[in-house]
Order: C-alpha cells, then structure tokens, then sequence
C-alpha cells in the first residue's frame, strides 16, 4: 500500500446524471431515478472503481423548475427515496459507503437516528447522512406550513437535531449485548444509557431501539456554506460538499474551513472537504467537447430558461427574444447574491439568454472540466496537493455512462500517480475516508475530549 | 391450478420468534432482529413456503416490559427499522410480499406515501403497510410528548393521514410518464394531479416526488379491534390482522367486520381477515407438546412477572409468592378489560402467579395450537371453511426453526388438501392476495365508486 497522501471519492448519482439535459442522452437511462437494476449498475461500477462512496441527494418535493409551467413537464421529476434505495444497495454491494441527504427541517431525531442505525448495521457500516436544512416553499407546503422556516432558525433546529440523534446512536454502549442464553441476560444494563434530552426544539428521551451503529455513528456529511452552514460543519461534519470554481476559492473555502476546527477541539484531519467536480471525458480534447456540445443542444428552451429564471429570483424570462441580452431584473427577495453574479457575468461576457442558460446547464456552479483523462487528473491531482480538497464528489453528466467513462479512464490514471487507492483499507466508510470512530458520550472511556482513532483494518 | 378457494398466509417475523423466552431456545438467532442474514433467510423460507407476505410489527421506542428494572434487560430490545430491511429484502427474494407497521401518529404523510411508493418501486409492487396509532407513553415522549394521544383524536388523524396518503400516492396516473428523448418530453401534465389536500390535521400540497405505486396503492393492513379500528378499517383496510381465541369468536369478528363493508360500498372480498396463530408443530402430538414445554421453561421469572404486571395494568408483581394466588388488584388507567380477563381466568382456573403468566407467554392473545402438521392444518381448514378467517398470519413460536418447521411440515399438507397454493399465482402482493389494483381518484376514469380489479396474471 502506498505511504503517499490520497484523495477521496464520492460518486454523487442522480438518476439519468447532472447535465440539465441528461436524461435525452442516448447512453442515459431515462428513467433512472426508479430503476433499481439501473442503480445496482451504477453501485457496483463507482465500487469497480474504489470509490468511498455513493451520494444522493434528496428533497421533500418535486422541485420547481423555474416559473412558467413549460420546464417542469421537460425534467425529471420522481425518484426513489433514498433511505429505500440504500438499503437495497446495500444488499449488492461490500465496500462502498452509502450516502444520502435527509433534512432536519421536517424529520423527527428519533425516526432519522434509527432509520441511518439501521442501515449501517444492514451494510455493515458503510452509512452516511448529509445533514441539510430545507428552504423551499414547495417543500414547506408538504408539512403544513405556508413558508420554509427561518434560516436562523433552521441552523438552530439542525445543531439540536445533531445533539440528539448522537445521544440516540450512544444509548447503548458496543458491547452492551451480551445474549447470553444460559443466564437469560441480554444486555448488560450499566450499558444502556438513555438519553433524556430536553431541548429547545426537541424533547426525547430514548433509548433508541437498534443498536450502537456499526461505526458507533454513520459518517456526517455537510454541504452548507453560508457562516451558519461553515459553523454547524466544523462542530459536528466529517465531510462537507461543496462548489468551488477555481483553485483560489477552493483554497479559501478549505483553509477557512479547517481553521474553524480548533475551536471545537478537533483536528484539520477529522473533517474531509471534498468539492463536486462534473467531469466531461474524451479520449481526445476534441471528442470530450464534442461529447459536452452534445449534452449543450439537447437542452430544451424551455428547460434552460426555467433554471435561468429560477436561479435569478423566479422571473419570468419567456417573453424575451431568446438570443438577446438578459434584461434589466426587478429586485428579488431571496438569492439576491445569485441574481448578482449572473447578470454581472451575462454584462461582463456580453451573453444572450440562451448564452447564459447554457453556461450553466452541466454543473450549475460545481467546477466543470471538458477533457481527457489526463487533463481532468491534472485538475484533481493540481487541488488535492495545492490545499484546495481532501477529494472529490464526482458528478458525472450523464448515467450510465458518464460514470463508466470515469472509473475506465480516470481512475487508473489517479491510480498510475499514486493518488488513488487500488483496493479499500478498510471494512466501514469511516475507515476507508480515515475518520476516527467516535467514543460513546456515555461511556466511561469517554472523560476525554479527543476521539478515539480506530485504524483502518488491512 | 385448483379453482377452490384457497387461504392467505401471512409470515410475522420479529427476530428471534414469538414466545416469550424465544430467543433462548437452541434453534433461536438471538441477535435475530439486527441480522441480515437471519432476516434473508427467513424471507427466503416463507418464499419457498409460498407465503403472500412477511410481516413486521414496529413501534417508535423500547417497550415497555412491566414494572420494575428486572424484565428489560432480559428481553430483546433492538431491531432493525422495518422500511430499511424490507428494502433490502426485496432484493433477495422475487414474490413475497414485504409488509410492515408504520403509526400515523408520530409520522408526516409525505415522508410515509414516499417510503411505501418507494420499496413498491424497489419490489416490483409487493409493498403493503400496516397502519396503527401510537398509544404508549414510552412512544410519546421520544416525540416531544409527555403522554399519548387521545384515543378519537388518533384515530380522527390517521382516517385523515389515509386520505392524504392515498391522493398523494395517486399525484400521476399510472402511464403519465412518457420520457419521450426525441421530444424531451418527460411526462404528460394532463396526468399529474396535484393533491393540495387541507385538512383538520394536515395541510399538503404534493405532488408526491415518486411515481404511482406498481400497485396503485401498497396493500392497506390494519389490526385495530375497537369499533374505531373497525370502522377506519372498513373503510380503508384490504387485510385485517386480529387476535380471536376460538372459532366462534373468529366467526363473530368476520362476520362483524365483513358486514360493516356494504356502506362503504366495498365488497366482502375486498378485505381478508387475517387472524394471528402461534404453532408449535410436532411429528407427533407429544413431540409437539415436548417442544413447548421446553420453551415453557426457558421463561424468567422476572420476564413472566414483567409480561403479566403489565397486562394488568403496571402493577409490581414480584413481591407477591411466585406459586401464590394472584393478588386483589388496585383499580388500573388503562387496559381494564384485559386487568379482569386475567383475573377472571385466574380466579375460574384457580391458578397461581406463575401458572397465570405461563398460559399467555406464547402468543399473547392469539390463538395457540401445539401438535402435528395435521391437527395444525386441521385447525386452519376449520377456521377458513366455516367463516372464521380468509387466512392466517403465522406467528412462529422461534425463528428460524419454527418457520421451516411451518414450511417444512404445514404448507405440503395444506396443499394436499387444495387449500393453499403451490405457485404464486400473480406478479404483485395484490395480485396473490385477490385485491382489486385501486382506480386513480383524479383520473377521468375515477367517476365510479366501483374499484377496478385487475387479474391475477398467471
């Protein structure tokens, strides 16, 4: 096994893939989000491939593409739950981490703590649980409320959330379970320790009914970048996701990030950031962006200026000749900041409409790379050792084949350079992204504040 | 294929069995109910019996076992979460159905509508979910609750959580999607019917980001016995799970439920009552009564006391002489009815303490029988042909042993005599269970009250 530093690897899988146009491509699975036999395929490729991981994300509503009702009909819309779906994974695959967004906005600690306990002891503990907070009105509407809840509020909820579902993952010690069949004792009970958590947004008292996970808790994931989100992640994240669009922000993002750990008592290594990268691949400079025109023409009008509209503050944008220039906007309530940068970037580069929509139709604000294996190595290879990323979310365009054309061609070429893995060092996720297991808050070993480091089993 | 009438079997599951002491007995996982591989081989034998389904009982805490700290740690209080495993189940077997218990007391109908669409999708249609309420304090206060919910209040919610659920499940016609690539067109907006359900209780948008269920809608299993229970179930159940000691009692309860059917507008077959058996199957009689007397024996006392002080209403048992009359009781809260059954069996059959808790360790309430396959069969050929039942839902006394015992020894003799099948006879659970697929209420088809059946393909 190589002593070199090595990068991680989600493999992040919607459905038909991320281009806005994915699921018209010919080697795109239309109907991807409810196919298993198509998930199972892309599982055990990313785990052909030494990924660490599998992600999903995940929302609590068909999402609203833009104003107007044209996009809508054009995009896909249903998908399997993911906690379902990775259950079922978790049965045809042995080593990859199995990972799926759950929001804290409108779940119940209980239900979400022994849901995530559940699968990780199913797949033998390789859970993971990006943690995210819900701000849509669409999504809202689904929980008997009108509006989403503050985001103040929301971050406050989310931090209380994290307290309690990891008293719920420690009620029981690991070797609590002694079913002892002679003696008639199941579990010793000094090893049993319940929670009773009272709060401001929430009251429970436990025990949890499953055991202590497999990895004593599944992996935490974060992907929120505003100071709460960046707050919330060095206090309780082990992974965060984020976008990042050159070097320099990503290593302002990172060194941000990890100086923040301190604080809270944990080490720069105890939290891997991990940015998307939507990865376009030829095996000439030519046939990757050709392979990008592509994806770029199947891209319906309507579609374009529905994600256009939407990301500008909900205008309506049908009504304006397509190939002229954005017009003047009205002040928007929310995501003034994105309104900002789009127009700034459609004035500054002269764009039309249909120039703006297409600029970010592939990864809409992850870092897009056109190129050849190589190329996009040296992408990887230039932010993992220059302190812009500790690995990658890969986002590949189009499922399946986006994801076969970056475990044939990318992945050996990581591995030539010694920056990838050839075969997993351990048997849980948390091993393999070489996360210290956590020590159970209630245990008597648990006096010190430093997380005991399980070393990765080879 | 045999054109008699044919019984239902359900297979209920908790990991190490039924008795009491089961998870003592030599043939027991005693980790059974956080053991995949115990679980798959479980689902693998009742596939091979030919059982319509698995069935898994839930709540959302550890139970309670009696008063006094003796009991719990005596008994088996972890398990997998029921969605998560049945997930993975489906992935291992190919006809059963894969039913669990879900409470509408401390769930959203969104979250649950996309669980249940969603393991629906992952199994080819074999989903069906048992809906209770939450009536237990220890549930209550894992949800930001002192004490449970009122009984109407439950049940005035869970008529209406049926309601939601069900328009969400019906949010696009079975054929609305269309994914057309050539036209990017992804689905007809003609077929999506957005629910926009506001209610006493809940307030829901939708749609429902799943598309319609394999089977319109997940088999709708309830068990509730009170004339609530009844009545919700007659308007909304297809099969009833119930506790009923003799044939008359049996035919009484079917006879009640069944008729309360006509003004709802459903017909009799439309819901299969399904009353609970515990077996303890010998080759011979004394075989039998040998394998329960062995099980008999494995009870703690503590675990006895436990069981029968809370099912007289909390009361501490365990200073009173273990082979002594059972004492004059203090008035209880709750569970009156069962605090003078038991007494009234006590005083009727003059038994002692331990005598008393012996004669319930099994099955709880539902019917026992201890002795050959054909005195076993005879006892269900009796029940089915005379109006007491459509089917059972096998309770086996420990697992995995009492279940091959039941596939191994029963299921050929009811074959032999034509009263259960040897080949599924359908793709779906609805198929095999003789369950009309529930027309889409939006659909322009849905203007008659009549559901329409759809054949079991064979």
């Amino acid at each position: 096994m190589s002593t070199k530093k090595q990068l991680k690897l989600g493999a992040f899988l919607p459905g038909s893939g991320h281009h806005l146009a994915a699921w018209r491509h010919p080697n795109a699975q239309a109907d991807g989000g409810l196919n298993f036999q198509h998930y199972k395929r892309l599982a055990q490729t990313a785990e052909r491939g030494k990924f660490d991981m599998v992600f999903l994300a995940d929302g609590v509503a068909v999402r609203e593409r833009g104003p107007g009702k044209e996009a809508l009909s054009r995009t896909t819309v249903v998908h399997f739950e993911p906690l379902t779906l990775l259950s079922a994974l978790s049965v045809v695959t042995e080593h990859i981490g199995l990972t799926a967004t759950v929001s804290t906005t409108y779940n119940e600690p209980y239900h979400l703590a022994r849901k995530f306990a559940s699968l990780d002891h199913l797949s033998g503990g390789r859970a993971g649980w990006n943690l995210v907070t819900s701000a849509t009105e669409v999504e809202a509407k689904n929980f008997n409320r009108d509006r989403h809840m503050e985001h103040t509020l929301r971050y406050e909820r989310a931090k209380e959330f994290v307290d309690v579902v990891t008293k719920l993952w420690d009620s029981w010690e690991d070797d609590a379970f002694l079913r002892d069949k002679e003696s008639g004792i199941y579990f010793d009970r000094d090893k049993l320790h319940i929670p009773d958590h009272k709060g401001e947004h929430f009251s429970v008292k436990g025990p949890l009914n499953v055991a202590r996970p497999v990895q004593g808790y599944p992996v935490i994931i974060q992907a929120g970048s505003s100071e709460d989100g960046k707050n919330l992640a060095a206090q309780t994240a082990e992974v965060i996701f984020t976008a990042q669009q050159t070097l320099e922000e990503a290593q302002a993002f990172y060194t941000d990030v990890k100086s923040r750990l301190t604080q809270y008592g944990r080490s720069p290594d105890s939290l891997k950031i991990m940015p998307g990268i939507f990865p376009v691949i030829g095996k000439t400079e030519q046939e990757a962006k050709d392979k990008f025109e592509q994806l770029q023409e199947l891209i319906d009008p309507h579609v374009g200026l529905g994600l256009l509209g939407g990301m500008i503050g909900g205008f309506d944008l049908s009504n304006y000749p397509i190939d002229g220039p954005l017009p003047e906007l009205p002040e928007t309530n929310g995501g003034k900041s994105r309104q900002k940068l789009l127009t700034d970037l459609a004035r500054r580069e002269n764009l039309t409409i249909r120039q703006l929509y297409l600029s970010i139709a592939g990864a809409r604000g992850h870092r897009q790379t056109v190129g050849t294996p190589e190329q996009i190595a040296d992408l990887l290879e230039d932010w993992f050792v220059n302190g812009g990323a500790d690995g990658f979310n890969i986002m590949p365009p189009y499922l399946p084949g986006g994801l076969d054309d970056f475990v044939n061609l990318v992945i050996p070429e990581l591995q030539r350079r010694g920056l990838f893995r050839t075969e997993y060092e351990g048997q849980t996720l948390r091993e393999n992204l070489g996360l210290p297991r956590p020590v159970n808050q209630f245990s008597s070993r648990a006096g010190s504040p430093e997380l005991v480091t399980v070393g990765a089993s080879t």
